[in-house]
């Protein structure tokens, strides 16, 4: 098996041996994650502990023999090192080795969580790709708009709460701005945790105000997206063109350029 | 009376007579409904319970002789009893039985509430057809995006309810990893109902940018779904045909099929 | 001053003695309405109590004589006694004609509330009409794509509903399905008191699968009003016909069919 | 240095001097706000009390030597100190010398935070500008709907208050209309502190009712402003103008000026 092969597999998802290995790898990622969350469960622990352990390290060595070998096929060693993944990947095996150094760096362990962000690169495999870039396009084509909307957001809750501390004061829970803010944002958000509400009547007054502000402002950024992907979408089923008269805009069935008739190139069609 | 008589009423919903078969079996299946949860109000129950005992056994026959019945005049009784509905019809007698047979058997109560789901089959009768059928469409139709952006929120789920963990500790009430995780739900989605909720300032800092996130993410799915069933609604009304080539799709003020020139049926205006 | 002229001022719009009375009605609605709110809060009723009851009588006098003069002028008394607004105009002044002969009917105050809804006749002046229209053929529109929606979140509180009394049980809150289903609904609509929360795992695994699904389904209801709006707006623009080639969908500004060549009929400017 | 290159400077964004200036201000805003903020915090406060005291006389000369420049330099003056800017800047350097008069003046701390407003006038350097104006343009657009909207809102919000106050009665912590009428707007906006929640069934029933009208209405203005905002949107591509007769909106696949037939500009393709 030359280093071609090993890589075509490893990294590519086209060939058959590739998706299956591509499978066996996000089941191995979902196992070491589940193990990382029973692992935390307090009541499982002292009994299990144990096969926790073994299990976590059987996943630390076969993450570590990928990321190797991972190293090793790759034509440009250095750019797989410093890419996204590369990254991701050795952050998914150091911190348990860094344990055996340090024994009580039990803070790492949500690294491991990270190992969870590798299924993103065998999402080539569903097909995903296309209206994952939909989304995006969208996202990206709208980014000013958001901006704009999240400097008012954020705008709005440094005034309320700033407002809500003045109001009602370290004697009602809103013993700093910072507190307020929180208080703020878990109100415009529509949370609601009820940890810290306002007492008094002018209080809860501002309060009524903040959430209906809230309410009202949830629509803004709903129909930026909306638009933005609507667009999108009919930008898409615009990109076909006739080659005869330069017509765009056809119907994504069209057969022949409804403008001069001539037969319009095969699309491929989407399952 | 034929089968194939009986058949029309009990499966069909054109006929007098099975129009009014299906009214009767909706109101039977609230008023089941309405016994089992009455039946668990306990300060109604000492005095009642005996009414609803008896209640919940007329309609337990009731519905069996329903289900015989169905058997006997299907054509196909294994297509029927192995159906979705036939096993819902199964299930909402069968409850009852099995408490005879364990007196204990109060968990398949819950069994029996299953039988408001038959009521989906006589849906058929309002003709919410078309519209479920466009909302179904529309779901399907934006599938794999709506996947893309669950994983994308299971994903900052557990790595925000991972953080929280870390930060919080059990000492506040975070006391393993599935339990931030279901803290980052209640606070992902809004719901917010403070029996968790972060004490440190950090612990809030995080909680703050989760229901930044999950106030701001909410508009992707609203608009996933709003540009599909746009696009959907905007195909149904486009479903004009040429009578002469078979063509639909045309622009709604065409006037000749853009296929073959034909002239197109006149448009009845929408009301 | 003729029972018609009354008549214009008292039900019409259009005149200006008309419009100034409608301005000083509403006045009157809000500040009768302040009063019964003012009324209730405790710390105010022992030392104002005598002035909110001398307002009551006041307002109540004011809108007795407006509904007699309503009758008077009316051209059909019985058909406007018999209308919506006629019946809201009895009810916001029987309340306290009723406490004379029962001292003790204070829960009729509510009925007081009713007045506010006559603001709703007053409406015509800001022009609001057109925009009201749209909305409302929009949910008209619509409406049977929304109840389809609401039968199946019903559905779903019921299910939920019942699953979390079966697996909490009255030991931690859920005592009965009537209480569990209230609890459904508070999760399902992201509202979250936290008055009733869960507290097994089991339980909080299903409540979080709740949130989930109500987070998600929240995008449908959005989705059909958008998508009904955007038709509604485009039908809107559409409605303009070219009476020379019968061409309809001209855009709002154009002056000549882009068809045909025809001028079109002005239209009337919207502010 | 002539006062019109400091005007250009100060007011304007075009040249390198202006954008740096922006800059410089804009740092200076964020941290004058942060010290503000952190002053809060009880913790650090006794403290660090006084490092925060001198950070804010220096940001308060520097915001009173900016004010004075922007007086001198503009060409009117008056017209400067009166505009909505000019105001904010006066609020935001006022406070802290009329603590130096009433030592106890803490209360107007928060006009300080009106600083961060001042941000709003650097937001030309983003050529946020365009995006801003469509948002804006569709928020005026509908205007009049959201009005009805909100009307509608106000109105259900009072009804469900008093029927809850009714219902529920001082007993039970909704002990007036007006707190009442807090619960109602918590509930509809699906905020849910949990602060005040209904205990009788009665109570709860309609608070079920009050959740799902809150959550179903929050459809409506997500609808109105995505329909807008896709208008918008629409116009804003349509802005092709003929050369020759002046006139713009012209389908995408427009070659042909359709009000006098000028051949149209080739469009660059959006990317």
């Amino acid at each position: 098996m030359t280093k071609e092969h090993v890589f075509e597999i490893i990294f590519g998802t086209h060939s058959a041996a590739g998706r299956r290995f591509d499978i066996c790898l996000i089941i191995a990622i979902f196992a070491s994650v589940s193990v990382v969350i029973l692992d935390s469960v307090t009541l499982l622990s002292p009994q299990y502990h144990r096969y926790f352990y073994y299990a976590e390290w059987f996943f630390t060595l076969l993450f570590t023999l990928e990321y190797v070998v991972r190293l090793y096929v790759s034509p440009k060693p250095k750019v797989y090192a410093f890419s996204f993944y590369g990254i991701i990947d050795l952050l998914s095996i150091l911190p348990a080795f860094i344990s055996l150094l340090f024994p009580g760096a039990n803070y790492l362990m949500i690294i491991r969580i990270m190992r969870v962000l590798r299924i993103f690169r065998v999402l080539k495999l569903f097909r995903y790709l296309q209206e994952a870039n939909t989304l995006f396009r969208s996202l990206l084509a709208s980014k000013r708009k958001i901006l704009v909307f999240l400097f008012c957001v954020a705008l709005l809750i440094v005034v309320f709460g700033c407002l809500m501390y003045l109001i009602e004061g370290p004697e009602n829970g809103f013993t700093s701005i910072p507190k307020s803010i929180y208080w703020a944002i878990v109100t415009i958000t529509t949370v609601g945790y009820g940890d810290i509400s306002p007492s008094t009547p002018l209080g809860q007054t501002l309060a009524s105000i903040t959430m209906l502000v809230g309410y009202s402002i949830l629509a803004v950024p709903t129909g930026i997206i909306t638009a933005e992907l609507a667009q999108e979408m009919h930008r898409e089923r615009h990109l076909i063109h006739c080659d005869h008269c330069d017509r765009s805009g056809h119907d994504l069935d069209a057969k022949f350029c409804n403008h001069c008739g001539t037969p319009l190139p095969p699309k491929e069609v989407e399952s």
